[in-house]
């Protein structure tokens, strides 16, 4: 079976958002099997969008469309589905009472006619109530057996009306099962990732393996197809075995829920550790991404940002002359900002960052994307240099994965995996 | 004239990648005057490829594509445009050259034979030299007066050809000039923005206005056409002075490139001020954008991040008995860590956040969403309540672009324009 994925809005067609949507979608449909050989993105016009639709009937067996379903006017993304469907559109008392209730839930008082609009449900189609909005979706299949789906266009919609209300029909029209794992690495690049697995990838059939790189990162989507859980499950396990073998510590989770640093405070909490921070070229991004995670304050208290020389010295104890011999970007002084965080706030680690993000800053000796961390963990400081590549954005960005990931190896590596 | 976006690789059809190219083009096409119906993704399949390119051609002026371009057997675009254009593929001296010494520049002796594929170009073609990779872009002229524009696939790559090479080319086809201003609005949102405008909005021809949501921000475009420079911007002119009049400081620049967070930089370093962050809830986040503006050192030394009680008392010197009367997230605590941030520091201004960032700790007196931001400026502190919703990351995010407002309107209460 394969999808087509149409997402429907002037705004995408202007670039006024991004189409995170179709990314959304797209993922989905990789997960379930199903092929994706064609995206769309039409805006809310009705010859062309009949054009669109009736096209993506021609060639796919689903149809998953995104946007147009609102109160206004400009809407016509379920008139249009209708009509190319051959089916009519009707007034549904049930679903003029969930929009009702929805507006009463929020205080709204005065309910404008034009709501009554999405009230309206097309003849025969499966209407599919918006937990989260006015407008619902709907799976229509037509006389030939392909499936137009209609989902609400804003994603705090659209993706749980898709997860709980889409995939199990869908999981319902596919023979198979299919069951994925998501094994994360860092510290090591794309092409180095595919060049260790390339054997992995050639011989592949079932399960099957994507890469996805991120910044700083390397996801593998290990999928399964079976005529049960049980069954995918178990084609699953000696993959990611041999993927664990081949990487080793160098990946940090095989769960798709989790991020490094829910990881890194994991392991912190689990080890009853407490960490403070000290950033510079990073300024906070650090502290800011571990405090992302609920519950941080577990094992994170206080944090430092030290962007000039005498607040290095005044909150982390750098040496003056360390900083004048070897300079706020060195060895050294990462060294003794991890140091002076961990003895100054009574933390049991602490992780410390100073570089040289750019523009300007940059010499020879110290090029722009030079950055060393360091990491004080049972009395011992472990400093390490990187040299990463972009703009001072991505430079942060990179350092601040960096640490995590040092954070995670050095707390391995002392505590072990318990 | 009108234009299509064309998507070619199977990372954005699996949903591996976000599909940030067609987003760029879009809005650059917006900013040309060109009308974009229609966005395509395809992967790297010849048939496919093939009927989508020829689709387009019948039915847009300008066929831009992306990707596909690369060394391997798999990056067929240059092939498929080149056969539907009816153009035959040649061997470029020139292009061989320029890849050979792209490779040498960067220290790698041996070329792999694959990389003399982009050697290739397509005949009568304008070939855009590729500054920053090995594959060439290009634009062919068709027989019935279409273009079809090749770029190559990264973002890095891609941008500055199409902004160096293929505007320029762009602006000939049209006989008008498009001159545009971008009014960036915060603290008030999408809907609120438009209702004040909505009069400018119904009447609009030249120039028109639009609406842009971001999170915590709303940015107006303005874009006028006309026969040259000059006359653009006079139409222009009236325009952006009422945008101005109706929201007054709320608007933050009118200018592309300027972001909130160099605003603010831009307004410390004029008023030789120096500031200090205290975070509770944003963990760092704040002080990590305001890192981002190069030049940040000029007017940012320190930064505090107090997640806990204690870390709140020890570095700010707030009083227990507030923390305990009322709460660490209170009008009176922001205050204190406010006022404790910039004296302990001796910065000018600080700026401190408090509040409950979800999804736990949330009561019916403090839900999740409410934030306290203070500013301490002229040995005065002004502290506002936010609520914001969405996820922690979202209300994390809100509360730094509110914090940033927050500084900016208050330099310029206490120091003027200047």
């Amino acid at each position: 079976m394969n999808a087509e994925i149409i997402s429907v809005g002037t705004e995408i067609l202007m670039g006024n958002i991004v189409n995170t949507n179709a990314t959304y979608l797209a993922q989905e449909c990789a997960k379930l099997g199903l092929f994706v050989y064609h995206q769309v993105v039409v805006g809310d016009n009705e010859e062309r969008l009949t054009q669109v639709m009736e096209q993506a009937l021609s060639r796919s067996d689903v149809i998953l469309l995104t946007g147009g379903l609102g109160p206004t006017e400009d809407d016509l993304t379920k008139e249009v589905a209708a009509k190319v469907a051959g089916k009519l559109l009707k007034r549904d008392e049930r679903t003029k009472e969930r929009i009702k209730s929805y507006f009463k839930a929020r205080g709204v008082k005065e309910i404008t006619q034009n709501n009554w609009k999405q009230a309206e449900i097309i003849e025969d189609a499966i209407v599919l109530d918006n937990d989260n909005g006015t407008a619902p979706g709907f799976i229509v299949e037509t006389s030939d057996n392909k499936r137009i789906v209609l989902l609400p266009g804003p994603p705090m919609e659209m993706n749980p009306m898709f997860q709980e209300k889409v995939i199990p029909y869908l999981k319902k029209l596919q023979p198979d099962v299919l069951v994925t794992r998501m094994v994360k690495i860092c510290g090591m690049g794309e092409s180095a990732v595919e060049t260790k697995i390339k054997d992995l990838i050639q011989q592949q059939t079932n399960p099957t393996i994507a890469t996805y790189a991120k910044l700083g990162e390397v996801h593998l989507r290990v999928t399964a197809s079976a005529k049960n859980e049980d069954a995918a499950k178990k084609l699953l396990k000696p993959v990611v075995k041999e993927l664990k073998n081949r990487f080793d510590n160098k990946i940090y989770t095989t769960e798709e829920e989790v991020s490094l640093e829910s990881c890194v405070l994991k392991l912190l909490v689990k080890n009853e550790l407490s960490l403070v921070t000290a950033e510079s070229c990073t300024g906070g991004l650090l502290a800011g991404s571990i405090v992302n995670v609920p519950g941080a304050s577990e094992a994170f208290k206080e944090g430092f940002i030290t962007y000039s020389n005498k607040a290095k010295r005044k909150f982390l104890d750098v040496n003056k002359s360390t900083l004048k011999k070897y300079g706020a970007v060195s060895e050294k002084t990462a060294k003794e900002m991890a140091r002076g965080a961990a003895i100054g706030s009574d933390a049991d680690i602490s992780i410390a960052i100073t570089g040289v993000a750019g523009p300007d800053g940059g010499t020879e000796e110290k090029p722009i994307g030079l950055v060393y961390i360091g990491c004080y963990i049972k009395e011992k400081t472990i400093v390490k240099e990187y040299r990463f590549n972009g703009s001072r954005e991505k430079i942060r960005q990179q350092a601040v994965i960096a640490a995590l990931d040092l954070l995670r190896r050095s707390i391995l590596d002392e505590y072990g995996e318990k």
